[in-house]
């Protein structure tokens, strides 16, 4: 913890001519959850690479509209690597406008495992999913993924989430210009049609992997996510944590496999 | 409204021995707030891309663990095109849990002009920045951040912000895994250097150009904004309204103005 990264051994896999599994380090980018909070009031919390926290602090605050200077308060200081307080001048309260996004936590962060801090619950126990993923399949997602995606290929702007079964047939994709409204787009089809959990399906995500997405990965009960970038190092501990597969760099030939590496090694 | 894409017409810079200048027309990824709203009380706003806004929301209310099944509602419906409404079973009241975001509007996004909305007055007028910044300096800026950003080759799961001087020297880098967090992080730097507003800068961003990220740049008062990848439509219409320029696509030698064109078209 404090450090932008973290290493982590992961599975490489390769298919094709030079098919083959090995392991290597491989860095990721840390995702920590800040909380802010006004007069020991929590405010927010923001899921952070740590580092430079009172400027993020500040500068938050500021870009929110909620401080017009650093005048405007005595002190910002962290009170835990993940919290930090805010003391506004007792002449210049600092009110959460209206479009301002306030927490209702009562305890917050501080003092406990960040993780169980800010996870919800799932109903479903992704251990019990004994699905194999073959990684010749996985391979094709992406491409199945952009094929479907002709509004993507046009304006390079649009994220997408797709939902696949074992064999690699596109049941869902959806667009957003947040990945995360993508994949909750796909969770409302899925409580619609009654699919839930997805035991067994595939989950592929067009950028990265945030503790975000897996945790809406494990809420839907799917037991494998697939991101064409990279994870951060909170998504890959709650995908530990929770029993699903994470894979990243899912690219051409190539994938890292981050966790719940079994689904995927025994099926090739 | 109401579709995936937005169709803008954009100058086209190129820079180099095919030096030049047209314009063309742009397909824009849509990008509007959703306001849910249980039982008429507004519980969040979400930036995304418009259609099927009834599966986002009854996805967003599972996977945020607010919502067990669409038997727990009685009717999801849009009362406005930007905003949802959800009326719970009254045996079953949907109570935002602790780390549940909140908004505290009153009057919320219906019926008013959504940029207006969700808006943060600046203190600063950007049309009075008469800054001129030639493109082959700007196109030089991204990669001048990742030679700054080690860390970006080593996991490519950071983002950067960059905030440069107009002859293109780097004055401040900061990276996160949001490029919201890493535009807050130059922004309190920015604070507690007292150099607001960053008249004649110009900030660069590793990733896509969001409503949010156009948003802080106006707040800090920097007249230029160029992102790597693409703008989303509600991004470049803050532009325009305040005066902004905003450049996306900057690679290699090429890149698009969206807005306030005359502080890169007279510079070359």
């Amino acid at each position: 913890m404090g450090g932008k990264t973290a290493r982590r051994r992961v599975f490489r896999v390769r298919i094709g001519e030079d098919a083959g599994i090995d392991q290597r380090a491989d860095l990721l980018a840390v995702e920590e959850p800040l909380e802010i909070r006004i007069d020991d009031v929590p405010l927010t919390v923001t899921m952070r690479t740590p580092g430079d926290d009172i400027d993020l602090t500040a500068g938050f605050l500021y870009t929110e509209g909620l401080l017009a200077s650093l005048d405007d308060v005595t002190e910002i200081r962290m009170c835990d690597e993940n919290v930090a307080a805010v003391t506004p001048r007792p002449d210049v309260p600092i009110k959460p406008a209206s479009r301002t996004f306030v927490t209702t936590s009562a305890c917050g962060v501080c003092g406990k495992d960040s993780i169980e801090a800010i996870r919800v619950r799932s109903r479903f126990d992704l251990t019990a999913d004994h699905t194999r993923v073959i990684p010749a399949v996985l391979a094709t997602l992406p491409d199945r993924l952009r094929q479907a995606q002709r509004v993507f290929a046009s304006t390079g702007g649009l994220h997408a989430a797709g939902l696949f079964d074992p064999s690699g047939t596109l049941l869902a994709l959806r667009e957003d210009v947040g990945r995360h409204n993508a994949v909750d787009k796909i969770a409302g089809w899925a409580l619609r049609e009654r699919r839930l959990p997805l035991t067994g399906h595939v989950l592929v995500v067009s950028g990265r992997a945030s503790f975000e997405l897996v945790q809406k990965a494990v809420m839907l009960g799917v037991p494998v996510l697939a991101a064409v970038s990279a994870p951060s190092s909170l998504a890959v501990s709650l995908a530990d944590e929770s029993g699903l597969t994470l894979v990243g760099f899912l690219r051409g030939e190539t994938m890292n496999v981050y966790s719940g590496a079994e689904r995927v090694l025994t099926g090739s």
